[in-house]
């Protein structure tokens, strides 16, 4: 087992959340920011809203104007400076949802070209964010009856954005003339910016016929006022909207990439949408493990996403701890190789570890302990496992979730 | 669809197959060969073991003195000049393997420090090339405790090396004073020389002291001849033995590299070791394209190994079949990507077709007429949906049979 290669696997690790925290993000996204030379008004919304609010305030101080902040429940951390802070309710929308997103309509109502909407989203918007074109009980009703008839995610946002006045880009065309500089915290693979709480500031490329063909195939039954607002189209571009995706899995790759390079090692992001099972990406992990650990060079290979687990026992153990554990069997007896998993948020699975490592030395050391790897992974325990074999990555929560982080190391 | 990359896609896997055939891996493994100056005797056991005498034959001609080949039932191509052509039992050997083996023991004995014995072997040499110690009725004992106790081939290797007089580097042991240039195909991932055939001409690592904790382990009521056999120490080190490993699975990737780089793509090959469930690995592969295919570089990824497959359906298919189609989900929308995956020996599971391959526009064939990829998978009927879609990969049956080739095109 090799100290050094362990401790350049937790300084990646930590320098990689690190990068990815909503207030390193905010900050690095604003160094470049062009917020025109008027009025600076801040819209945040989502469940990083009050985080990146605060970062913003802290970058830009007096330059902001005024604002509205609106973030889950217990989820804002006090008073900004001449900013609005609403909580409310996240699943589903609440009273306080519309009343905040009201008040941010307003706040960027009679603006001119030369002002700017500092517009910050991040994961959760999609309910925090929301001023239907409908009421309360008839927008309930349209989700129920979207969720029950089996129509899929593009399916259903295709007719939620023309229910709301803010959803589908129409955020965005409220703001016009003034400029929206936006900038998105993403927690959905491959960073799909009208995905993403149904991108208030996203052009929208969904159409009316396809509304209409949707309510058809699942013979959806709709108000008149409802019908009549499916018939009205979104905006289909945006000429206003300046878009920067940060804080993303992409980004906690390219800045766990970055520190390998700079503790000496050649970096590879194989993807940054890993999204298969997690036994069988260790499994293919070490395989590429197995391929370099021969080659004399110092490499690490990235990847991110999320994977998924096959629940087929009742342990205790994480999709992090899956991947590390499943890789242990793959590079037994390798030297010099370290292949470690964790998740960004800091709590893999219902546990308090963030993931896991092992080496080529771990399934021998699980086996003197009795641990049979494939047994551990069938019981989906690889928490206890992991933990007899001083495995776990034990981070804390962090206050970021931009999705997981694989890495093989070869020293 | 980029019908270039598809012609590409085909050049690299007819021209990895072509050099991964036996008769194209001996000719290279020939070229530098230093086989003495005296006496060359040939003896060639396993599936392709003909085929790899008729190579060196063509190479060497009345350079060979004489010599035994020993191959499967019905895998004789015709006589070859001056040496001995048997067929015989696999996978359980019979009479004739024994006949084979001790006619190579005695064309191996009495030779001397410059005559040289080229060893060409192939996949199922374990049981075509088999002097057993023990007779017949109490190997075949031996073999059916081992398989009842559930020992590991390890373990059973660590037995059977003992019980037989050329295993476990004994056939080298026997060729001495004499050199032993041994050319070996591996149909095993990772090339390990001990295991391919127990072995003949590789020192052995195993122990008497581990061959006996295996009795006692798992109970083994061996008879007393068989308990002295395995208090016999197989050779720890040969110093007349030189290895050369050709046309596995690793040279199908180089080869395959090769062509890529030769049509203009930037290669990488991240394994030849790939070993995760089939769909899985399809999935890996389709996210990694999604990291590149907007690079605007050409680049081409590898991936050699032996996935397994989920039987959860009763369909038609194979292995690198749920490669192809499974990743036809990830790359769904995407330009210039084409993944592909192939069985070496052309036949891949229980069907007529060596692979399959999908583009971005796969997944979209594949509904339109009315295919759930999902659902195929779950029925493990890969081959009729790529044939729906123009996707299968024909090539019949190759002659070789070294692991399968899977690659990403960025084109």
């Amino acid at each position: 087992m090799n100290e050094k290669m362990i401790s350049d696997a937790m300084q990646m690790v930590s320098y990689a959340i690190t990068q990815a925290l909503p207030d390193a993000a905010v900050q690095r996204a604003l160094e470049d920011a062009d917020l025109g030379c008027g009025k600076l008004v801040l819209v945040a919304a989502g469940k990083a809203a009050w985080q990146m609010a605060s970062a913003a305030c802290q970058v830009l101080g007096d330059r902001i104007h005024s604002g509205v902040v609106v973030t889950k429940y217990d989820h804002a951390q006090g008073e900004l400076p001449r900013l609005e802070i609403y909580e409310a309710g996240h699943p589903v929308p609440d009273e306080n949802s519309f009343a905040a997103t009201r008040c941010a309509m307003e706040a960027v109502s009679g603006l001119t070209e030369q002002d700017c909407v500092l517009f910050l989203l991040s994961g959760g918007g999609s309910a925090l964010f929301e001023s239907p074109l409908v009421s309360g009980g008839e927008l309930a009703d349209i989700t129920q009856q979207l969720l029950a008839c089996g129509a899929d995610i593009v399916e259903m946002n295709t007719i939620r954005k023309r229910v709301s006045a803010v959803k589908g880009g129409r955020f965005a065309q409220l703001c016009a003339p003034a400029k929206v500089f936006s900038i998105v915290l993403s927690d959905i693979l491959g960073d799909p910016l009208d995905m993403i709480a149904s991108g208030p500031a996203c052009a929208d490329s969904s159409t009316c016929e396809q509304a209409l063909a949707v309510v058809e195939k699942y013979g959806l039954i709709f108000s008149e006022h409802t019908m009549e607002l499916l018939k009205q189209e979104t905006p289909k571009e945006l000429t206003n909207v300046e878009n920067r995706i940060t804080g993303s899995v992409r980004q906690l790759c390219s800045a766990a990439s970055d520190m390998a390079e700079q503790l000496g090692y050649m970096p590879l992001v194989l993807t940054s949408t890993l999204n298969c099972n997690a036994a069988d990406a260790g499994s293919f992990l070490a395989a590429i493990a197995r391929e370099y650990s021969g080659s004399g060079q110092k490499m690490a290979f990235f990847a991110g996403g999320e994977t998924t687990v096959r629940l087929t026992g009742k342990g205790k153990g994480g999709r992090n701890q899956e991947i590390a554990l499943s890789a242990a069997r793959g590079i037994s007896g390798l030297e010099n190789v370290l292949i470690f998993s964790v998740g960004s948020d800091g709590t893999d699975g219902p546990t308090d570890a963030a993931g896991g490592w092992c080496s080529g030395q771990t399934a021998a050391d699980l086996w003197e302990k009795g641990y049979n790897i494939a047994d551990v992974l069938a019981q989906n325990d690889a928490y206890h496992a992991l933990e007899a074999c001083d495995g776990l990555i034990m981070t804390g929560p962090t206050g970021t979730n931009v999705n997981d982080l694989s890495a093989i190391l070869i020293g």
